[in-house]
């Protein structure tokens, strides 16, 4: 039998718009994977009248009932003390809590006052679920027809405490283990891919094979049920053959969370070193690979050159060559990318020079129009790029020609293998 | 009387994970801005009877509906289908909006499908809301006690729809007008904002006094409910003026997106470039900067100096300085600053050096420590911080230290007026 969840979100802060419902996102996200249906999300404040009605509804309309937020000891413990009584549970204290909350407060050198621990009060019977990550502790129980877990509302919290302590609870719902492996695409458009691999998703069933769209990437998710963790892998290999057969090196990388994870381990791995030439990104590819832990192994450094002064003087882009053909073209992406690798001592240096928008430029050059440039020892390649795009459209084609920055050294690592 | 509003997100999308409920959070804190009291948020997905039980259950728990999603031409257009049935009315075609889509195709460039023109198809008497960023109109009509308002799921599309098409018409529920005013604010705690104002806070009904914290900044709006636009700002005037008298130049602006829009403004107001030299930050500011339109009559250039190599090569920061001082120290930033103006050859040049983490770097120096310098011909400023956070650590570090940079410029330029 398949089950339906609602998940429940507490909490007057999310109805007053201060803060956005992304628990809500990345739990449903997990829940999917698991193969459970979500049907509803509802949010509803800290008010114990409507928190009381939305429960009544949801053990109506869903059999499992997931709630975030209310947890905190400045709530009253709204949530624990709602659903305990909807469920004619007592809540009662828990020992272990209570010491992990005190030592919590310990570690981080903070004094713990006595309302912190009424987060210990939890409903008798219930399946505790440890907080590494905070205070309040989640909890799990079930209840006739129904299954609840409670978790704090933080996503800092939330988000562990689903996926390290709530997915284990939920896997009995499960008849056996769903495991899913995430194939990320780039290269041509996403009509494309789904073009291509429309018949092979509709085929099958178990395991299945969904797209997601990501900014201007695609996600390819291979989801297997199956007895054991064993068998689930072994179903989803051929499915990761078959698609890759068809893709090719479009797929840049499996469980990965973007272009520029890969590129920083592929550099690693091979002991290079990289560096930028931006204009039009303006310091987006540094800001990029620099948001990743690790990054200083292979980032010498960058120039945003966001004017032909700069371009010339530090990059050494020839003052002529910008004059006559201004600074939107391959010449002088080409000619950014090798000052970049000369003046920065890297490996290799992609470079990047184009028209963000909102307005075309003053040769007339069109929104979109976007040259990316890669330079190393032993190459020198320019991609001219035509992204469109019409909502937030300076900001898509930055990210968009970042991307491609990152998936010219990808392919550019791929032709040189790590020697051994 | 005051209304309650319930939101109906309606979109599978939302419930697989696939993406946040932005559109939620975004017109949420418009609806609180305006005076509405929001109680319910709802997701449900493409399915008819699920969104019909749902919409049963909005008008009687909420007299204002607000949907989001289910307009587009590949929905069936549910939610319209839905929503008229549920309220009695019949779909009708709407001959202007046709032509605007097919206009909104022309435009673009792109061939229209026979299927858009369902887009057209509307309530019999309703409000139509035109769509100048896409394609599907929104609607608004009042059945009985019910007010009802629907707009595309889009954020680029429902978030402008919303402010400029659905408030106007929403304005007839609250007597007279609501308008606000948001003081940004940067620079000691929140807490000791929030301190100094609370009892004012307090003590305000009309107009009321609010803070919501941001990623390291804070805001501060003032709204007041009045018969008259100019009533309203009258009402607002001396409540801004009592919170400068406590804040002082902590209030970086009023209604700005950011202290980036405050320092492009500024800048360009007085003819001044600037440049970046960033080390941990790693092209952030310089990122941040050029997500504005109109950057590039203001930013020169940045470096990005991610090694001793660059900042010593590039940035001419003495070598024996790095050698025995280490790169995360005021001297640095110091040298790196001013190295950047010569070389990027701006007016005002920010650097900053510092250790983002997740680890403290080999010299010891603990996570979080950052220097910010500032580089011009009469100034040559650091500051020193300690950066604070546990989730997200790095990132925050990252961003604080960009506010820092920019906080430092706006600061400068507030000592240089503008010269007439």
């Amino acid at each position: 039998m398949s089950h339906t969840v609602e998940l429940l979100s507490v909490g007057t802060e999310l109805l007053l718009g201060s803060i956005v419902n992304t628990d809500a996102r990345d739990i449903s996200e997990m829940l999917t994977a698991l193969g459970l249906n979500v049907y509803y999300h509802t949010v509803v404040g800290d008010n114990p009248a409507r928190m009381k009605a939305a429960v009544a509804l949801a053990r109506q309309r869903a059999d499992v009932i997931i709630t975030t937020g209310g947890l905190g000891p400045t709530c009253d413990d709204l949530t624990k003390v709602v659903l305990a009584e909807a469920f004619g549970k007592k809540l009662v204290f828990h020992p272990q809590s209570a010491e992990r909350i005190k030592a919590f407060f310990q570690r981080i050198g903070r004094t713990m006052t006595e309302n912190n621990l009424q987060q210990a009060m939890l409903p008798e019977g219930c399946t505790v679920l440890d907080n590494d990550w905070g205070t309040a502790p989640g909890c799990a129980f079930q209840a006739g027809d129904n299954y609840v877990v409670m978790l704090p509302g933080p996503p800092s919290e939330c988000i562990p405490m689903f996926r390290e302590r709530a997915i284990p609870w939920l896997a009995q719902l499960s008849e056996g283990v769903i495991c899913s492996r995430t194939l990320k695409v780039f290269g041509s458009g996403e009509a494309e891919v789904e073009y291509l691999l429309r018949d092979k998703m509709n085929a099958l069933t178990n395991p299945t094979l969904a797209p997601y769209c990501k900014e201007g990437e695609m996600e390819l998710r291979i989801t297997a049920k199956a007895a054991d963790q064993d068998t689930a892998q072994a179903m989803i290999d051929p499915v990761e053959a078959e698609v890759r057969e068809i893709l090719g090196t479009k797929i840049y990388g499996v469980d990965v969370s973007g272009l520029e994870e890969v590129v920083l381990r592929e550099l690693k791995a091979r002991g290079l070193t990289m560096g930028t030439a931006e204009s039009c990104t303006g310091g987006l590819i540094a800001k990029r690979i620099t948001d990743l832990p690790g990054s200083s192994a292979v980032l010498k450094g960058g120039i945003v050159s966001y004017t032909n002064e700069v371009k010339h003087n530090v990059l050494g882009v020839p003052a002529d060559l910008l004059e006559e053909k201004g600074a939107v073209c391959a010449e002088v992406a080409r000619a950014m990318a090798a000052g970049a690798r000369r003046v920065l001592g890297c490996d290799i240096a992609v470079s990047v020079t184009g028209v963000a928008g909102p307005d075309s430029d003053d040769r007339g050059n069109p929104v979109g129009l976007v040259y990316v440039g890669l330079s190393a020892a032993d190459a020198d390649e320019v991609r001219e790029l035509h992204l469109a795009g019409t909502a937030n459209r300076r900001d898509r084609v930055r990210q968009h020609a970042a991307h491609h920055a990152f998936d010219m050294i990808r392919l550019y690592l791929m032709d040189h293998p790590v020697q051994n």
